[in-house]
């Protein structure tokens, strides 16, 4: 594999308390911040400090921890009432991402059944580790599976926003696939598409390519229609907010148009999420939430106007591409189709009580 | 109509210079220029403190009486030989949109027959007027064709980058559709495609139809392909760089993804453009070139950098979408398909010499 630069973990639990890089700072500068109470945990996955459905479930989970640090449950009683409120509010914290409350609600059900305060702390903690070892467990399949699938002379793959380092636990989702071919010494080069309005594309995954050596070109969201039609492209692969169970598949706005684009061109088009992305209680895209954030992000840039002030704006932050464009939906059981293969108890079930 | 403020002209004529509103600077400030040499007309249309098809066109017109004042020809010879040097000059400016070298080609044949230096002046002067008045009159029928054929119900219309008042010489060919519903009195709303990465649609399409009264939402690039599937937009209605013989248009870049949102979600899709636009002398798409801009444009806002240093960058202006995705193509004549039933001389030819 390429040099490696060492980057600091996007979510690491050190010294009781989480520490993330805060990504609203990149490319700009690397910075890591640390997150101690519950109010830190919700503000910073809000305000896309950490973000990336995976990244978002482990720090949710690892902010179940910091939640009960902070509230100082003094019985068990207490210690449940706190899981319950705790994975309400960072559940929350943003809608569409179905792993937010999934890992949230695991380590509620996990810790729920322990006998004293200490034990739910405890057991709490586990679990949102094994959360975070399994998605850096799954990412490294994801990469895998992905590179099977696309093969060897699948060398120039487009992707969207960032599902890679910075979006998860491990080497990322759809940038694991990129990964996955630099480290068999297979060649890669990515096209980014920037994803306005945040630009997550340009300042994140262009960054984090280039500290892998990887080769990078970054356009425009609009530009990637007509990339995908030259034929330089030859699969495009992104991440996933939410997968419903016929394959309809939320993800950061513009994807769908990058669907539509692929199957033009008649490039194949994947999705690369861990099974923790699929939400099998959700029938169709219909029935996903969208998010919509403050018209000031596509206003402005960077605190300067780029319209006239006061203009009116819709901000959807994802869209929901129909599941008949999707090629495939490479996880880390492999490279799925709906009806999907997925065996143990679905998230995004609307459960409020406790789970053994 | 809605209280229009009054703007200053696109492009002018004004004390034997032309005036330009420099586009750069807006929304944040409206401030008018003068070009008063070859070297400023091609400066301001390279730079697109003047852009837009047609507007262009009628800049790069003028310019042809700004470069002979600036040369002084002694003799008819030295003026014709000029006229050959500044159309040529001028028409390589920008290489897509067609209206620019059609333009300037048109004022040099028209003059190059005058006897005399003053004599041609004065005929390039009055065919470079003829070419503004025209697509004033152009302007206003694609509005009211585009108000006939969309219909009083089409209320909600899309529409990206800027084809208004500031992309022409008249009120605009896609928002001149909006001018002509809104003037006659039926509902209007536009859903505006900001156009990245220069903004076009948040700085010039926002600012002009906020100018003008007309309700504007402004949004990404990349969520248009939701927000047709939503069904809240009738139709949607852009401009054109060039219209090959069999309809594959070149426009802003993002209007190929369009039309294929449009496309799946049901949505009529037009073109709005004068015949001045139409280039038969060009088979189809693949025979448009397409300008390829400096990858700064994409990594960098207002100076600030948006992506790491250095990082690369392909940023095409505009892409070809292919005719089978256009409803019609809305005009001075009508709404008109391929072939094209348009008789005069073509535009786009590959003349070298004069013209009678």
């Amino acid at each position: 594999m390429h040099d490696v630069q060492p980057i600091p973990a996007t979510v690491a639990w050190v010294g009781d308390a989480i520490e993330i890089i805060d990504q609203t700072l990149l490319p700009g500068r690397l910075e890591v911040i640390r997150l101690t109470t519950t109010a830190d945990v919700v503000d910073a996955i809000r305000r896309l400090a950490v973000r990336g459905a995976p990244a978002i479930g482990g720090c949710g989970a690892l902010g179940m921890v910091v939640g009960l640090d902070e509230e100082r449950p003094r019985s068990a009683d207490e210690a449940r009432a706190a899981l319950a409120r705790l994975a309400e509010r960072i559940g929350a914290a943003r809608p569409t991402a179905v792993n937010l409350s999934w890992a949230a609600e695991r380590v509620r059900d996990a810790a729920y059944g322990e006998p004293t305060p200490r034990a739910i702390r405890d057991r709490a903690l586990a679990e949102a580790r094994r959360i975070v070892d399994e998605d850096r467990e799954a990412c490294r399949l994801i990469g895998e599976h992905g590179r099977a699938e696309l093969g060897p002379a699948a060398s120039a793959i487009l992707t969207h926003c960032n599902a890679g380092r910075l979006a998860t636990l491990g080497w990322g989702t759809a940038l694991g696939v990129v990964y996955a071919k630099a480290a068999a010494g297979e060649p890669v080069r990515v096209f980014a598409c920037e994803a306005r309005p945040l630009l997550q594309g340009a300042r994140l995954t262009a960054w984090e390519l280039a500290q892998a050596g990887i080769d990078v070109t970054l356009i425009t969201d609009s530009a990637a229609a007509g990339l995908l039609h030259s034929g330089r492209v030859h699969a495009a692969v992104v991440g996933a907010d939410r997968i419903a169970a016929n394959g309809d598949t939320a993800n950061k706005v513009g994807t769908f148009s990058l669907a539509l684009a692929a199957r033009h061109a008649g490039v194949p088009f994947y999705i690369a999420a861990p099974t923790s992305t699929f939400d099998l209680a959700t029938a169709s895209g219909e029935g996903i939430a969208i998010e919509e954030r403050s018209g000031d992000e596509v206003r402005t840039w960077q605190g300067r106007p780029s319209a006239p002030e006061g203009v009116a704006a819709w901000n959807p932050a994802f869209d929901v591409t129909p599941h008949d464009l999707i090629t495939g939906f490479i996880t880390e059981i492999g490279v799925i189709h709906p009806p999907f293969p997925i065996e143990r108890a679905t998230p995004g079930r609307s459960t409020r009580g406790p789970r053994g």
